[in-house]
């Protein structure tokens, strides 16, 4: 049996179910960032995001944006937990004759929005490599009453996402903005149930949410923010790495957030009881069951 | 220019070099780990090391010690600092038809060693990737008054390592045993003044802690433990991955710790001001400088 057979969700539980944690962790695999135990009053968090040339990036892309992309999917992690990133280690392999013009690049594109962040990059590891690999490993921390995991969507809760899907592999899926700062502000002034990023496909990422809250979700056609770029509705469910945040939140919290008029918070469907299934609401008034297929790498 | 007219000390230097700290951070990039502030006794250490098909590794490799390496060379840092590893993350990358036989081994190997050492694996990355790259990241702790760094070596100080070097490649890179009970043994003991681990060999790391403690040594031919598979003195003195500790106690703490003749801890020479320079003393009484010769990466 081969890992494709598998998929990489099987995978990853398989793993999973082989490991045992001691007390000090507060959650380990499965949801965005591990939770650590950290002081009284904050948990840290700790994730990591390996990106290669040929799958994520082609050579051919602008060594900035590989470098930024690299450190903006681990940031984007800490955001899914509403934490706020610190301290990053860099893993780098790449072939002897990449140019010095290319990593001088690279780095740039990660210190850059390390700065913008106020993320230290602490050290790292560099590796000779037929084909250029990063993985950016990254701790941040978060207030224990402000923690989110993937597991507390509620019958009730209305979805929200922080902006349009689709199309993400045209350019987004390089240059897209980690949610922090909605992150923030959903920390200071909400109390958000559930929420992960956008790296599967929004479809796939709720399925994540609805799996580990054993709940349904219903979405709704008119309501799925499509980017220009997205080929159409399936693409805007489907598509990959577009780093947005999928969040839900009770009723009486929806309901303060769409007051203030926000156009980062897009109200995309609500969560209903797992007998109900995950289905989308055509504007027609036809029902149908969600098609799961988002990127998966095996 | 490439990176393999550079180098990998001067690249790392380079990056090095454009990179600001907020004072949270005690130590960056430049040591075995980076130093975190943690709390009133304590600092958080945070590592990672990558290693990759055909050049750590080769498919050939038991896929055992292919897991075991790529965490064990994480521990071996963690242990240079005199902390000890507390949680892990692990990013892979692996073709779409690596087997689950494969696979499997490579996590077992990974939780072996975990379990021996009582690190916790929260979590982790899985990509598609032609070759076969495994990055781990590392968390630790180290009491305030235990770490140790580069920078500490002081002339009068014996050099000592943890036990013999020269031919891993032909298998000790694979299956070594991380320094922590020895790490631990000197910790509650003796005051260490500088530390390494040997990845990049013995004279070449030896010479990381000259140049940052901004000293020179003398070793001594007789002295130095060849492994059995040593090709020659050379071998023993630029052999990477040996993952042998490294480090230098002032003469009372030497003479107590050779007093307690533990076979587990060699003396291998000297630490003397820098104007001396870094040299090998033979048997014969002929005086030599150190070629340094170890493995880099580009």
């Amino acid at each position: 049996m081969l890992v494709k057979d598998l998929g990489e969700f099987n995978l990853i539980e398989r793993f999973k179910k082989r490991i045992k944690l001691d007390s000090s962790v507060f959650l380990g695999s499965g949801d965005d960032c591990a939770v650590l135990k950290f002081d009284k009053k904050r948990f840290q968090l700790f994730t990591c995001d390996m990106i290669i040339e040929g799958v994520d990036f082609t050579h051919k892309d602008d060594p900035y944006f590989i470098g930024r992309k690299a450190v903006a999917a681990s940031i984007s992690d800490i955001a899914s937990c509403l934490g706020t990133p610190t301290y990053c280690l860099v893993s780098l392999g790449m072939p002897k004759n990449t140019s010095l013009k290319f990593t001088d690049r690279l780095f740039k594109g990660m210190r850059d929005i390390c700065r913008e962040y106020k993320i230290n990059i602490v050290g790292g590891d560099i590796s000779s490599s037929r084909k250029i690999v990063v993985d950016v490993s990254m701790l941040g921390l978060v207030k224990k009453d402000n923690l989110v995991l993937r597991n507390g969507a509620k019958p009730g809760d209305l979805i929200f996402t922080t902006g349009e899907s689709g199309g993400s592999i045209l350019g987004k899926h390089l240059n897209f903005t980690p949610r922090i700062n909605e992150a923030r502000f959903l920390a200071d002034n909400f109390k958000v149930n559930a929420m992960i990023d956008i790296s599967d496909g929004l479809a796939q990422d709720l399925n994540h949410i609805l799996r580990q809250s054993k709940a349904g979700a219903l979405l709704y056609e008119g309501l799925i923010p499509k980017s220009p770029k997205a080929r159409n509705l399936a693409d805007a469910l489907t598509s990959g790495e577009e780093f947005e945040l999928l969040f839900t939140l009770n009723s009486v919290e929806a309901k303060r957030l769409l007051k203030k008029r926000i156009v980062n918070f897009k109200l995309i469907g609500e969560i209903v009881e797992k007998k109900y299934g995950f289905k989308l609401v055509y504007n027609s008034g036809r029902i149908k069951d969600i098609n799961l297929k988002g990127f998966t790498h095996f």
